[in-house]
C-alpha cells in the first residue's frame, strides 16, 4: 500500500520509476499518512556528506582564496570557471585516488542519454576545457579555477562530499620551467595567505627517477611499459604512505604485504628483499644539499634512460628556482615524495606545513601536506589523440585554511552589526533612518525587525550578532532628542575581567544628542 | 555486440544498470571498437546546457558580486554558502517558476536510498538551514548567497542549466520595515555595483491586495481559500505578463484562454468579462503618486479584509521608504508587478531597468527586470509545522551583468601579463630571474613557456594574452647588458589609426639597460 500523490515532490525529470525505498521510509512524526494527503513533514538535513558553511566561515575562506588568486594572477594565470556538470565519459576514469576503491561520483543520466556527474576535481575539466577549445586558448594556457567539487564517498570525521579546491595548472609547456614557476608561485602563495618562511617547505621529485629505479629494481621493462603495471602501482602507493606506515610497513608493502593492527591484510608488490632495497634506496636518497641529493639519485638510477632524463630534470629545475632565490628554505628536493596519484609523469611536488600541532590525541605532529601536483602529460590527449603537456597544482582550502587557524592567522573581521533597537514601533521610520546614516556613513548597522514586545530579546539578539553598539531610543529619549549608546564590546570585556578597575573611566552607556549619532558611534568602534 | 572493459570509466556507485544507450552511440572517430580496448577518444564537450567562464567574464562577475556583498555586508546580512546538494524532500515542491512546466531538477538516487538532487534556488536551502538551525542562529537572521543553481530543463539561447544567482534575505521578520529595508538594499546594491540613478526603478506591490482584488472579483472566498486557487494562479500569471503579452493578451487569459502567434492554446482562467475588468482595474492602478496609488487600490478592495490589510503594508512601507530618501526617483508602488512564483504572501518587488537596449532585431526596448522578491511566510512551516516571516529578493546575476556591459559599466582591468620571451632556451634561468623581477614590483609577467624555436609564436602569444609589453633579451644584448622591450599596446593602436601621426614620437621599441627593466616596464604601463 503505497501513499499516492506524494512523489515526486519536485519534478524528477530523469528518474524511470518511483522510488519506492524512499516512499517506505517510515515517517518521522509516525503519523498515519492518508491516501492523498499525507501529513508527514520534510527532515530539515544537510544531506550525509554535506555541510553549510556560516558567516565568518564564508569570509574567511573567501579572503585566503582572494589572496592566492592575486599571487596567480600576478603570475599571469587567468581564471576558469567551468560547469560543475561533466559528461562521465569527459571526466573519464582518472579518479585521482586510487587507495580509495570506493570513492566514486554522482552521476545520473540525463534525458537524452548522456551519463552526467559533477566534477571530482578540476584538473579532469581543465583537460576537457583545453581539447575543447585548443584553437582558440592562448599556448601555452595558464589558468587558474576554484570551487567545490564532489566525492560519492562515504563520509567520515572532516571528510565531507563537497569540498573546495584550489589549482593553478599551465597546459602547453614542456619544459620543466613550468613546473619550477609553479613550485615558486605555490611558495608565494602561502607566504601572501599567512605561512611565514621556515614554517613551510616545497618538496619536488620526480616521477622519472622512480621509474629508473624501478628499471634497476626490475620492476619496469623499458621494451614492455605495461609489464609490472600493477606492481609499480602498488610501490607507488607504499612509498606515499611512508609519513603513516614508516619504514617497516612500507617495506612490507614492497614485499608480501602488510597486515593492519585491525586485522585486514593489503597485497603487497611481491618485490625481492633485493628489489625493495633498491627502491627503498629511494626514499631516502635525500642529502643535505640539492646537488648531493642529484649525485645520490644518479648513482641510485645507474643506466637507465627514463631515470637519468628524471635526474637531469631534477637538476634543472633546483637550478632554476635556485637563481631566482627560491633556495632550501623554500623548496627542497626529497625523493621521499611521489604523490599518489597515477597519472604523473615527470615532475611532482608537495608543499608541507613543518610547524607543529597536537593532534586529536594531544600528540605533537607535523601539520603535514597542504597542497601538491606535478606534470601529466597524458590527460588531454585522451580527448585529441595528441599529447599535451601540462602541470599543476592543486591547493587542499580546507586544509589551509585549518593551518591558517593554527597559526592564528585566520581570523577575520566577526565584528556584527551596530543594532538600533525598537522601543516604539510606531517609531520605526525613527529607527530606520538611524541605520540610514550610519551605513551611509559606512558603518554596518542594522534594525531590530524582530518582534520587539521583549527588549531583552533585542539586547540578547545584539549579543548573537556579536553587535558593538546597541542605540536605544525610546519616547523619552526623543521627545529629548537623544539617543543612549550601549557599549557592547566594553560590557563583554568587563565580564570577561574579574576586576572593573581597568574600565572603570570608561561609561558602558551614554547619553548624546540625536545629531550625533554617527559621530558618537564612531568613537565607540575606534576604542 | 557491447565492448567490454569501457565501462564504468569512473566509478558510479548510483548507477544500477550498465548505460546501454550511451555505449550503443557512434564514434567520432567512426573507428572499429576491438572487444577489450576500444579505440573511441571521448568527446571535449560541455554538456548540453551548460557552459565554461573564461578570464574576464569570471573576473567581471566576481568584481560585481563582491561589490554587491558588500552593500549587504553594510546592512548587517551575514554571508551563508549552503552545499550543492539537498535531498528531494528538503527542496519540496516549490519549483520556482509554474509557467515552465517541464522545469526539473538534476536528481539520483544515493546509496543509502535518500533521492538527492542540485539545488534549483537559493530560496529552498535557506528555508531548510532556518529549519534545521532555528536554535542555533539569530532571529531574525538576515543572510546573503550567491552561487550557482541548476534547473533540468530544455537550454536554450541564453537559457543554461547552471547559472548564478545572488540573494538577500531576512527571516524571522513579520513587520514589513524588513521588506522596505530589503528595497532599500536592492536600490543601493545597484546603484553600487554601476546602474545609476534614474536608469533603474524598484517597483513594489503586495499580494495580499492582489487577493482583496480577487476577492472583489469572485474568485477569492475567504471562508474557502482553496477554492478557486487553479484559476487564481492563472490570474496570477497572466498579469505577470503584461509585458510580453500586453492588455489584449492578459484579458484573454483572463477570460477562456489565449491562442498565440505559433497556434498554441493556452487555458484561461474562464473569468467573466465583468470579473476581468476588475482584475485590469487593479494592473493599471498605478498613479502619478504613491499616495494617489494606495487611495485607488483602497477604492478597488473594498471591504475585503485580506485587501485592506494589503493596502495598509503598502502605505507603511511607502512611508518608510519616503522617510528614508528612497523616493519615487528609485522606489515606486506599481501593482501591475506580481511576480510569477506562486509562494508569495505579502509585498512583491521588482527591480527594473529602464534604460532601452537594441533588441536582436535591432527595436529599442527596455532593459527590463534584473531582480525581484516578495515575503514567503510559509517556506520555513513545511519543515516545522511553524510559520515563520521571510523576505528576500534575488538578483539575475547574468541579466545585471549584460546590463552592466550595455553601460558600460562592466569593463574589468582585462590586461595581460608582460611576456618575456626566450631567444636562447639555454638561458631561461636569467628569463625567469626577470620575470621574477617584475612580479616582485607588482607587475604582472611571465617568461614564454611554449617551444621557444618560432620567434613569431613567441610574439603572437603576446598578441593573445593582450600583453602590454614584449621583453626581448638575444645572445648579443645580453652580452650589451641589455633588453629590448616591445610596446605591444602602442604596436596595437598603431594598427588601429590610419595615420601614424599621434604615435611618431612615441618609439615602439626600446633598449633599456638590464639593470632599469622594471622602471622601463613600468614607464610603459604608465602610459
Amino acid at each position: 500500500m503505497k501513499p499516492s500523490g506524494r512523489w515526486p515532490q519536485a519534478r524528477l525529470q530523469s528518474l524511470k520509476r518511483p522510488p519506492a525505498s524512499a516512499m517506505d521510509r517510515p515517517t518521522n512524526q509516525g503519523a498515519i499518512m492518508a491516501q492523498d494527503k499525507p501529513a508527514r513533514r520534510p527532515r530539515a538535513e544537510t544531506p550525509k556528506g554535506f555541510r553549510d558553511y556560516f558567516g565568518a566561515e564564508v569570509t574567511e575562506r573567501k579572503q585566503m582564496l582572494d589572496k592566492v588568486a592575486a599571487v596567480y594572477h600576478l603570475y599571469g594565470f587567468d581564471p576558469l570557471e567551468t560547469s560543475a556538470v561533466e559528461t562521465v565519459e569527459a571526466l573519464g576514469k582518472f579518479l585521482p585516488d586510487v587507495d580509495r576503491p570506493n570513492e566514486g561520483v554522482f552521476g545520473w543520466q540525463d534525458e537524452d542519454a548522456d551519463w552526467l556527474a559533477l566534477r571530482y576535481d578540476l584538473t579532469a575539466p581543465l583537460a576537457r576545457v583545453a581539447a575543447q577549445f585548443r584553437n582558440d586558448l592562448p599556448s601555452p594556457y595558464r589558468r587558474y579555477a576554484m570551487g567545490p567539487v564532489w566525492r560519492n564517498e562515504k563520509p567520515g570525521p572532516g571528510r565531507f562530499r563537497q569540498f573546495y579546491q584550489c589549482d593553478a595548472d599551465t597546459v602547453g609547456a614542456p619544459s620543466v620551467a613550468a613546473d619550477a614557476e609553479i613550485c615558486a608561485m605555490l611558495s608565494d602563495a602561502l607566504e601572501t595567505v599567512g605561512i611565514p618562511r621556515g614554517d613551510y617547505v616545497v618538496k619536488v621529485n620526480n616521477r622519472k627517477v622512480l621509474n629508473g629505479v624501478m628499471e634497476v629494481a626490475g620492476v619496469l621493462d623499458p621494451s614492455d611499459p605495461t609489464r609490472f603495471e600493477a606492481e609499480r602501482g602498488i610501490v607507488l602507493r607504499a612509498i606515499d604512505k611512508m609519513d603513516r606506515l614508516g619504514d617497516e610497513g612500507v617495506r612490507a608493502l614492497l614485499g608480501a604485504g602488510r597486515r593492519d593492527d585491525s586485522g585486514d591484510f593489503t597485497k603487497g608488490a611481491g618485490l625481492s628483499s633485493e628489489q625493495a632495497e633498491v627502491v627503498m634506496g629511494f626514499t631516502s636518497a635525500k642529502r643535505a644539499t640539492g646537488r648531493d641529493t642529484v649525485a645520490r639519485l644518479a648513482e641510485l638510477v645507474g643506466p637507465s634512460v627514463i631515470g637519468r632524463e628524471g635526474v637531469a630534470e631534477l637538476e634543472t629545475m633546483a637550478d632554476l628556482l635556485d637563481r631566482q632565490g627560491y633556495g632550501a628554505d623554500r623548496i627542497v628536493l626529497d625523493p621521499g615524495v611521489v604523490r599518489g596519484l597515477g597519472y604523473y609523469t615527470g615532475p611532482v611536488y608537495e608543499a608541507e606545513l613543518t610547524f607543529e600541532i597536537l593532534d586529536e590525541k594531544g600528540r605533537k605532529r607535523q601539520f603535514g601536506s597542504v597542497a601538491g601536483g606535478g606534470r601529466y602529460d597524458d590527460l588531454v590527449k585522451r580527448f585529441t589523440g595528441q599529447a599535451v603537456p601540462a602541470t599543476g597544482v592543486s591547493i587542499g582550502v580546507d586544509r589551509l585554511l585549518a593551518a591558517l587557524r593554527a597559526k592564528g592567522r585566520g581570523a577575520v573581521d566577526t565584528a556584527g552589526p551596530v543594532v538600533v533597537t525598537v522601543m516604539d514601533r510606531e517609531r520605526m521610520a525613527d529607527y530606520m533612518a538611524m541605520v540610514g546614516e550610519l551605513r551611509a556613513a559606512g558603518i554596518r548597522a542594522e534594525v531590530y525587525l524582530g518582534n520587539p514586545k521583549n527588549f531583552g530579546n533585542q539586547l540578547k539578539y545584539a549579543d548573537k550578532r556579536a553587535s558593538p553598539v546597541a542605540v536605544i531610543q525610546g519616547g523619552n529619549e526623543a521627545e529629548a532628542g537623544v539617543v543612549i549608546l550601549k557599549d557592547l564590546i566594553l560590557g563583554a570585556k568587563i565580564a570577561q575581567n574579574a576586576t572593573l578597575e581597568e574600565w572603570k573611566d570608561r561609561p558602558a552607556q551614554i547619553e548624546v544628542p540625536r545629531a550625533d549619532l554617527v559621530a558618537a558611534v564612531r568613537r565607540i568602534l575606534a576604542q
